[in-house]
């Protein structure tokens, strides 16, 4: 099936945060130009960003994203990846992919072109089963179903919110075992999409991940990473916990696993350890608080979650650092200024 | 590396039930051949069973466990491959591996043939990972790690107890499912092995399975099924539902996936369906038992957190049927049993 004839054309963008030319969109050409592109510029506004020929796009900088914002700006990170989430909130559209600009089309073992967007899109279209695991994972793939002993009433399942896709060749490594595994690559292609259980946490990372804005958008904030803050490379596992405590509320389900990409190169380990050792730390006590925290029942829309999670957050994670005052706030202006961008009564959750 | 040469030769026994000649065994002579099975007869007593020249074993048919357990002999099904776990008690080994005699040697991706036993024994012998999600799958694999993001705190992982493998060819299907999807077939090979998240209960299936019995084995109890019982097929979800309760209260880990067997013949659905309907609606009450169950802290051994599950079953699922006073009270029989043939304090648990 052709990319162009893809059901979801209209319904998707596909954010890409850079500091450098797109060059790297040639090659998931035939997969990407049927698709709106939402660029966002992750390093000095003045730097000119040149995307290939024939892509629909809109690009943000720096000033872009203060003019749209104003104060609110504030939540938005500067200089580093994380501000990849200005572009779901002006997307528009009912589904987000986002991939970083380092990532290439990987191959399945038949050495078959992998449509990463084909594949998050199905996991997203089919209901995820996290109240019970399934051991020949997702029943909702061809040629799999439930198990035998697998409960009847919970097949039904509740709706996908996230589909988080993997990679093949640079593993997504932490700086100290970069530091200790520097030949390390990914060569395993495991051939599985699955469900993650409740109220179990992971590590989400943003390199090769789609959602549906509709049912999780306002909750895929990537916090305050880069310029002017004491820790980096937290953004999408800031967001993955969120997003899953959120989702396990809610009632909505998050896959992973397939689809892959190809991550062509690690970054700096050096540099990663400087941005990384204080989120070392404090994901010591930052796990123990997501998994303990409760959302009152009378949340039920993303936005009132994400807001009492906020409040938990400076009240609780406020006691390590003063970080986690300033992230809490910022959590909540990046609500308001989401629902300003968006007005609530478009946004749907998944109950 | 040669199956003589595998370092756990003395520490396992290979159990199987069978009604039927171990013709299956000649497929598994390299593998099998150097350990010590116990073939528990699972049919009519007066029945001799064949067994290939060359292989350790001792057989036991119902005369024989009736005279060893005497009166406790009634907490052993009969007529129905239930009664294996007789084979797990008996045993003297530190681990144990049970097979469905119509599982034959799957082939991995390559061709090559698939030594079970050997993936079984590493899956055991490295720790599991229960309090996290890692999307690499199981950090312990070769060229496999955790990823960034992942908690150093709980990177030391906990024992592993139990390792469920599964099966190319014929799914373990309900009987519904294989009514309707007769021509089902898995031919999806996923090279991944994972811990089950603490709090999260699966199907477990002893068509292939291993598990470390100084760890586990005084829960590994595959209930009271076949002959004179009102439910067949529900032995080793049974089992399963009551080790992971178990395993999550002491900190012991449960992994899933490779090694796959090929399961080489669908069992007939009418008769299934006639065994599994009772079953199916009392899942449905079954399982959020299981879900909610507490035990209480002082549970700090296998035998006192099963026989406390024996209490619980007896009092909340004995509302539903008889059936579970009695399945209650053949779970404190085993308990009793096991004990006596394996006097405690031999038995450790992972704490």
């Amino acid at each position: 099936m052709a990319a162009s004839s893809f059901p979801l054309k209209d319904e998707l963008d596909i954010v890409i945060p850079t500091i450098r030319n797109l060059d790297f969109l040639e090659m998931w050409r035939p997969f990407f130009q049927p698709y709106h592109l939402i660029i966002v510029q992750d390093g000095e506004p003045s730097k000119n960003i040149k995307v290939p020929d024939g892509f629909d796009y809109e690009l943000y900088n720096r000033n872009d994203i203060n003019k749209i914002l104003g104060p609110k700006a504030s939540c938005i990170s500067f200089k580093d990846s994380a501000c990849r989430c200005f572009g779901y909130m002006v997307s528009k559209k009912k589904y987000i992919f986002t991939i970083d600009d380092d990532c290439f089309v990987a191959k399945d073992p038949t050495g078959k072109d992998i449509d990463a967007l084909r594949q998050h899109i199905n996991n997203l279209l089919h209901p995820s089963t996290p109240y019970f695991f399934n051991t020949l994972y997702d029943p909702f793939s061809d040629g799999a179903d439930f198990v035998r002993g697998y409960p009847f009433s919970l097949r039904e399942g509740v709706p996908t919110a996230v589909s988080h896709g993997l990679w093949l060749n640079i593993p997504d490594y932490d700086a100290p075992t970069q530091l200790v595994k520097p030949r390390e690559r990914n060569t395993r292609y495991v051939d599985a999409v699955m469900t993650l259980p409740k109220g179990i946490l992971f590590p989400m990372c943003g390199m090769n991940l789609a959602f549906d804005r509709s049912l999780i958008g306002p909750a895929m904030y990537f916090g305050l990473m880069g310029d002017g803050q004491p820790i980096g490379r937290y953004d999408d596992m800031w967001a993955g916990w969120c997003v899953k405590v959120i989702c396990d509320h809610l009632g909505l389900g998050i896959k992973t696993g397939l689809p892959y990409i190809w991550h062509s190169k690690a970054s700096n380990p050096f540099v990663n350890l400087k941005k990384e050792y204080k989120g070392i730390f404090w994901q010591e006590e930052m796990i123990p608080f997501f998994q303990e925290v409760i959302l009152p029942k009378d949340c039920t829309t993303v936005q009132s979650c994400y807001k009492e999670l906020a409040k938990q957050v400076k009240d609780k994670l406020g006691k390590i650092d003063p970080y986690f005052v300033k992230l809490g706030d910022a959590m909540v202006t990046w609500i308001d200024a989401w629902d300003e961008l968006n007005p609530p009564a478009k946004v749907t959750n998944g109950k």
